[in-house]
């Protein structure tokens, strides 16, 4: 029987109603003959609940208490949803990350999936189970305890399964329609994209589209998973979404696939730093250290010995960069003379695999930047992305004026 | 190292507030040398948020499901209880039921604790841990589902623990700090008892005191469990409560222990039931099949072949008994001419182990009704014990006038 796995975001589940729509969502699947595995996050600001009770409890934090705290969201919608199929006359139960068992690493709070054991699902399949509600977002760790995957996780854990379980394809339901060439609040022009192919999935994921999280198109990148993204509150949602799939399998193809952008960027520069082998290992150790999340990292030209270090962290970040730099100024394992930042930046890519074979994408982006007068802090770039920092107060004129150059509105 | 079980109630742990203040108990208690396992239940509420999910999903009742949602709530609390320890610089840890295991039998929503293997807690306390906090009420059944113990399921784990560890103690903290011989809401003068044998207990958490849940006093008689209940919100709670121990250790031996009452009781009377061998079991079968609670149950003397028959039962299983009895007269299996409920009637039980020495507590209690204009309908008696059934408009007075009688406000 060929199987399928469906997962639903806390958005899609945050109220019974919304939990008994997904399960008709189910059923018309069971219905065409497919077997389920439904991977269910907690009901919407359930978990943030949770993590608000954990940080006004203790100044400590046990990731391994987190995560035993924070995994029972899940718990409780997979039960709930798997009782709405059985009123549905459904055969169905829910499982729990410890009960599959989905076996994961021990680093708490975002663990990596190791393993899923396929033996204790197939027997219940066997037996006469048509869906297995499981709850995502968890696992369970070498010494027995509770894991959980970190923010999207359970995007993650549905990929897995589906990679696990050699699914048709895994469909993610959420609260947009599918992929859209950009953000439709920004641009008014965006266009849903029907197909995408993971390379551009991933690139656009990690620079700021939010739909799937980047682990999770990594993982169905290399297990070849078919992902479809699709909207919960649409009532007919198969002639909708997108599907992320095999660069070959994409039928339209333009050279660029969509503009992405990230608003909260900081800019930070090192200004006349010791141009000398290890430096950047110096400058960046500390900073990994101190789990600020650098993204593009410029040096400029030397000049008598001395050069300027640049590079792009998220704002959130800004303050544990500054106090691990300056710790290592005054300790004497980093020298420069001052340290700027700039927190009003946004990042802005253009994504798109054409532009392996398309030369000019980037000509044409920074002519587009300059025509409307938007001055480039920091470029970046790989094999089908286009990265520039800008000012923020020019992001929304940026991803317009991009689009347009582009023609994303018009399907090739 | 000596080993302490404590148990809070959801009462106990309401707020963030109230767990810091737990755990601040529980660190006298390592001060003092013990090694503790603490039985948590779920923030007061949570369980009841949970079923109302339940109740609005489904009007099918999959028990399994049910416990699988419904013990989220433990698990919560159990994780940020440790989280609170351990900011007290006290090692501590939380453990789901089926992380323990606690292995129980496979009746869901009421399940029955069949072991508690030791070795897992006993590795971590050598390993330095100080606490473990148990998520209670839950356990795991042999096909690796989660398993609740039903109402009250926290006690009972606690206990069991106790059994399992031979702990010193068993200390129940709860919103009253401790067993009074009746409930102050009714009679002023109620006094509380420094200590009461099981036998008592028992008696009196069958007979409606609620402050102990009958099966874990049960199970503590079995396994002669040292049981301590005092107040959480007590700032000096070892001053005060009340121990629950075998008979031979209690030192005040009053001839009555307390006077028990429930108010939500209903009188059923069958009218001319044919007075043949095997009636009482054709006509309580089937009340106990549909979940009726028979407690009290008469038989007038028969006279040409009919008898009345007469039981009670708690107001809220009147209509399950009424339809069950007419659907077999129905069909014919009993025959009885009429059936007459009385749902206004409530119960008041005497209870103390002097009544197997002293003769004469149930004339007393019996004159002192008469005195007080007081009808008995229906009396029940055993060793320890002896109930009768009153209209419930007297039941303050007849507590109160009981209360005296048997001079409960004085230690002897």
């Amino acid at each position: 029987m060929p199987l399928l796995v469906m997962k639903f975001g806390g958005t899609s589940l945050a109220t019974i109603e919304l939990i008994k729509k997904a399960a008709e969502r189910v059923k018309v699947e069971v219905s065409r003959g497919y077997e389920v595995i439904v991977i269910v996050s907690a009901m919407s600001g359930k978990t943030n609940e949770l993590i608000g009770w954990v940080n006004k409890t203790s100044s400590i934090y046990d990731a391994r208490e987190y995560d035993a705290i924070v995994s029972s969201g899940e718990q409780v919608t997979a039960g709930l949803l798997a009782l709405v199929l059985q009123n549905l006359d459904i055969p169905a139960r829910s499982w729990q990350g410890w009960q599959v068992p989905l076996k994961t690493s021990s680093n708490h709070s975002s663990a990596r999936i190791e393993e899923i054991p396929t033996q204790n699902l197939r027997t219940k399949f066997k037996e006469g189970m048509k869906v297995a509600v499981v709850a995502g977002f968890q696992g369970l760790s070498l010494d027995n305890r509770v894991t959980t995957l970190g923010r999207g996780g359970s995007d993650t854990t549905a990929v897995a399964f589906a990679a696990a379980f050699g699914a048709e394809r895994c469909d993610i339901y959420t609260d947009v329609d599918g992929i859209y060439t950009t953000d439709p609040r920004v641009c008014e022009k965006a266009r849903k994209l029907n197909q995408i192919s993971f390379e551009e999935m991933l690139e656009l994921a990690s620079q700021g589209a939010k739909v799937l999280q980047t682990r999770s198109v990594e993982l169905a990148m290399r297990f070849n998973v078919r992902v479809r993204v699709l909207s919960s509150f649409d009532p007919s949602p198969d002639q909708s979404g997108t599907i992320v799939c095999k660069e070959e399998d994409v039928v339209e193809k333009n050279v660029v696939a969509g503009v992405a952008f990230s608003r909260d960027e900081a800019k930070m520069t090192l200004i006349s730093v010791s141009d000398k082998p290890g430096i950047a290992a110096a400058i960046f150790g500390p900073l990994s250290e101190a789990g600020v999340n650098v993204d593009m990292i410029v040096q400029n030209i030397s000049d008598d010995g001395l050069t300027d270090m640049t590079f792009s962290c998220p704002t959130q970040d800004v303050d544990r960069a500054k106090n691990a730099l300056l710790e290592h100024r005054v300790s004497g394992q980093i020298h420069f003379e001052d340290l700027i930042a700039d927190t009003e930046v946004a990042k802005v890519s253009v994504v798109g695999i054409g532009m392996r074979s398309h030369a000019g994408v980037a000509a044409q982006m920074f002519n587009t930047l300059k025509d409307e007068n938007i001055n480039i802090k920091v470029i970046t770039t790989s094999e089908i992305k286009i990265s520039v920092l800008i000012d923020r107060k020019y992001l929304e004129l940026a991803v317009q004026a991009l689009h347009n150059t582009f023609k994303l509105e018009k399907q090739v």
